[in-house]
């Protein structure tokens, strides 16, 4: 995570100014006092954003000091200390909703892309997340999914070319849609198809796809197919495709991600880490000095 | 919701740019074609985001036009048609993700907040929000939270005074506490005092406050001292407050909601419809003409 | 005063910008030169903006320093020093004009709000300010109406509700304007009813409005009902409204200042010291060194 | 004045966020009520900022209605309409406060502005104006003295070279600061340069300066020295400077105005307009249908 | 070229703020005419930028009427008609240069780049650009190398990996640095490996890289060593890498671009239409009425 | 050049936004490496961007340490160090293109500059630029050119007025149109008008006209012209205009420049260091430690 990106920055500043509106009423009676404070979890968890953290404070006031007490993508447990936090009181408390808001909803994806994760830890499978993000974190919310460790699905609309069921009836079949594509997309790019049925996929790998999205195709199927796929992908030449096909499963849920995860699959894709996670409960509390 | 605010245009527009990021690699394929697509339930919940997702899909080109088939605040069902979109197929394909990811998690605040306003529904309690909400979001979770049936809590830092534990100890007490913050803020507007303790709930009344938020104190404690500070509270003069003080429990969770409705409290206050929710599932199928 | 707000930081940048242009033409004769200078008020005042003033030159050039020899709301004296600010010269020469073009500005409001506040000295009447602000300045001048001694009335429109003649007329009248405010208002915020006639008062109290603006009413009639309207207020109910009622007089001016506060009203408001006040006079003078 | 301007638009924005922040809380009652509304002047005045006032109610919502009754630039009556709006009553309660804060500032200064411009109206001296402007509205506050008769001065630091005192320190002379902007300075651009005694005046003439600020040199002294000034500047060479010099004196009162104006200078600059005058008061009522 | 993307349109509004300053001086002698006028090209070329130039007239007055007699990538003769335009003469003109600026940089682009891909027609040869873009435009000006018949490399430094020498020495060798790679980019995301001698390509082959970057690596040595490299690739298995290697060359220039195209290469890499070409000449005319 | 412009830091902040996207994806694999590199001339040329180039690094990192070892507005030799930078490895990869792309540029444009001005260095003719400049880089193409020893012609539209054949137009002819602008224009500007025959710059002169632009006149008809033109203005009073007139000559080329500056006139001007220039090459290289 690039914290000096300049974009990032100017998120930082907005979100600042969303809780402060036109200034903190409440620190008026505080005014030139200093404090500290620490930041406990209330639970266990996969801590994401410490950085972050440290940056929002920062900016509302420089001379704030930070101490992150545990890394990104670390696990931590209920009662533990995560970072401590000093310096003038009024920053502090401006700061510290925008803070915690963004590191409880991190590390809530984090700790669910984990737990996930832990369940394929026997197998070359990797997890891969979606564009399904809250609009204006896209970003951080993967960046949060590598945390817990899932690997990245493409970050926006420009990352690869992703042919969906509308793409190719527009274009007028696969082979016309992978055709058009081909020809205008940037090198190095790949070519995606999302496909529901064994006849679309083999349509796909002879059109030339570089992945295949295997939309809720039972995993009975994906076994008895996969196998074909393969040989049939590795008889691809020059001019029609790769000899290898990357082979992505869509719509899985926890109880069946093992029984996916045994098909012979090569990436497993959800959206659940954005969807339905609880944020991870922190609180922070200011110390007597 | 004010469509028209110029920021929230602002907003819009950076969610759009995030997700298209240098442009949708995939439409190459269909530049021309003119397409409709429906949005479809895939469960039950109370809708949010109608006229944002409108907004959506017309900033992104003016010609496209959008039908919706649901109110904000209503409930659907499963399987019910929520919108129709129609235009050209390139737009309403870059603007697809935006627009549901932002109903989605809209309609799950919504959804989740209508469930807890159900269990108070025989009782004058109302739920009332917190400031944890996701950043770059607040104003549009509180409305979702308002179109579950809620009532927004103060929207930011700005908008009221609310006395913390340490702001008291900073200030040298409650009492000096609240003379601080009375002869600075502007006027309209209230303060409340975060208590523990029933102790400090009295002296909080004592020294003037509009509004007391009772964290984590239980039902048991509630109902037996809720009467006396009402009384305490009725012999406040001009000078030292308003006769009526506003009670708001904290702490809450599904299983004790009832209970604590029961205390003759004012008001309960949650976070769960922003940190607990799921997204509720809603697809785009685009339609065959 | 937060100056660490980002985007009063923003507002900053931009002005200097304004006045900058695509640079300053004059600068060129003096590149490496190092300077210094001081404030000297050319006339008595009460003083506003010294922090902004520091922030905006050393925006401009970080290498600045900037000394304030006297603090917001203090009174000066024409011939007073009131800053001294030293650094690369052609940092100095381009941030001058903005920043004095602040001060003075703020400082005429402080200098006003603080004459008009004395009128007031021996009673509890407080002076508030209204929305009547220069746009893009509200969150600045309301500041200096503060350091003049004033309380500020809200901030925008965001910041309580304040019902007027024709929001009356279309709910419908004005018990049926307050329960839809009060139904959707978040908690906690009040609502301020604006009248002209004794007719009005008494139907605002009922209604269960927290405070009235008396716009443009007499001090005779003030001072003949003011008793019974609070009496009216001391009979109100938990569900009709508070025993107090905080009455607000508009449309004073210096002269009759004294009797309206004589009428046992709580707040007079006034624009007079944004709309009708002149800026202070400072001159910032370069020292030979 | 150009309404199409991107930046200018983007400030029009600002100033409506500024005052709805983060919503109008009394539009509540009033959702879908159509409504409109006249301006009246209730004082004597010049009008500026009508087609602004317009562009910033149909910002907020693009189906509001604005009928100009007065052209920029022109006087009117107290009592006189100037304008008339119809459209959605909340976009119009909305942006009421942030279009008339701005109309009001503006004619304010088209309106003293005028004052001053009918003292020299039988003279050929033009009044200019200066740098004092409000920090944001640079552009606006000029072209609203404009609207009053009078003649813009530079409208930042890049638009001409001023040379003042401490400049002219730094640079070592006249003569050398008179050379090193010459050198550097855009075609085309002319050089001023700031005096306070006839010795100044001389040697900036025969460096080669195109105009004289004048600062607070009394009318008998310019009586005196003008035609010896014109004179000198008659006989520069090409190389040495143009046979013409403009004449401006500064820090006029509107006392000494005419004696100033019969002392034979070009130009006389006051930023009273922009420092001394007061807002025009014009009212906005909602008209019943 | 998405006209419609959000930030393109942010961009056109920046730089007609550039060239418009505070306002144009020169229109007020021509306030309330209409006009016309017509593009011509002054040289044969290819154009490109036609929409935009729309949109930038229409983004300053959207009364403006454009339209194009040439599409872009199409090639165009010295003295052809370009485009009309018709609208108020103020917004003509003050939009005229900005226009025109970008479309005769564009414009050049694309001619080069048409000029280059002619010298490819008969091979299976792409030829495709870099990262040397003028800050600020590189979209734009990707979209004209592609109005030129070319093909684009990766957009930006998110876009795929590219490992350079120095990458390479930080990481301990070309195959560490692979693996990191690999661990961590998004799916999909293809890794290209810079490259000065045979050795080098061969390990970055073993390693699994997907492209070989042949930075000023010989024809001479190119033809011996193609046919080797691509059977080293083929031995690669799932595990290794794809059977297939994408070979692209870079430092070409006009004169040895057909030697290298001769060498079996897939792409040659190419900045000269972005750092070595010259705008095409159009002028535009008003015509009278 | 005024790096401190906030600006000039806003477009830097854009510029490398959008290199960087979402993210150096190839950085990943040197996340803690510190790095130093040089920067060193390809080619001959005058070099210009320096602090700018500093300026980009140290906004991604403001760790990175840069030494400027030649100054703007100097000639290097190829093969000549002009840059060391030093600190994070991650931020030097990921600001390296941005940073060479503008100092390429800028430096082409210096470079071309120069050479042109180098013919004219033993006349008293000064070579000036034009408005055809890249959106978005006006200010910095223009701070180039007078680092390749030229002067600038106006910024921007609001920098002077010129009046085209267009303006003259619509306003009725040149005495008109001079009339409408000197009346409105504000102090001091001047006023340039283009002509293309003899008989329009004896109209412009006898008008008022400040400046003449001698539009593609051939050298012969300028050298038997312009004394009687300087005759001409040298006539005119106070009320005609100045005795001296400015000509300014353009549509010239390397090959008739020397003819063109033999004529009288006094400014030369043209576009090619912006229109027809090759960006300097410039490379950078890690160096090992």
């Amino acid at each position: 995570m690039d914290l000096n990106s300049p974009s990032l920055n100017h998120l930082l500043d907005c979100w600042l100014a969303e809780d402060l509106g036109r200034g903190d009423l409440t620190s008026i009676a505080l005014i030139n006092a200093k404090g500290s404070a620490n930041w406990t979890a209330k639970q266990d968890g996969v801590f994401c954003g410490g950085d972050l953290a440290k940056c929002i404070f920062q900016r509302l006031n420089n001379s704030v000091q930070v101490q992150l007490l545990i890394k990104d993508g670390n696990a931590f447990k209920a009662g533990q200390k995560l970072l401590q936090v000093e310096g003038p009181a009024a920053a502090l408390a401006a700061a510290e909703r925008t803070a915690l808001n963004l590191v409880m909803r991190l590390s809530g994806i984090a700790t669910c892309t984990a737990a996930l994760v832990k369940e394929l830890e026997d197998t070359s499978v990797r997890l891969v997340d979606t564009r399904k993000t809250t609009p204006g974190l896209r970003v951080l919310e993967k960046y949060a999914f590598r945390c817990g460790g899932g690997l990245n699905h493409r970050l926006g609309l420009d990352d690869a070319a992703m042919l969906k069921e509308n793409h190719i009836a527009w274009a007028g079949g696969i082979s016309k849609a992978l055709e058009s594509i081909k020809a205008e997309s940037p090198w190095p790019s790949k070519i995606i198809v999302e496909t529901e049925t064994p006849k679309q996929v083999e349509e796909a790998i002879r059109a030339g796809a570089d992945g295949i999205l295997l939309d809720e195709i039972i995993p009975e199927i994906l076994i008895s197919h996969i196998p074909k796929w393969r040989d049939l992908a590795s008889t691809r030449t020059k001019e029609t495709g790769s000899d290898q096909i990357v082979l992505e499963a869509s719509g899985i849920n926890p109880k069946n991600l093992k029984a996916y995860a045994a098909t012979g699959i090569d990436l497993i894709s959800t959206s659940a880490p954005m969807t339905r996670s609880y944020w991870v409960d922190i609180s922070m509390r200011f110390t007597t000095s």
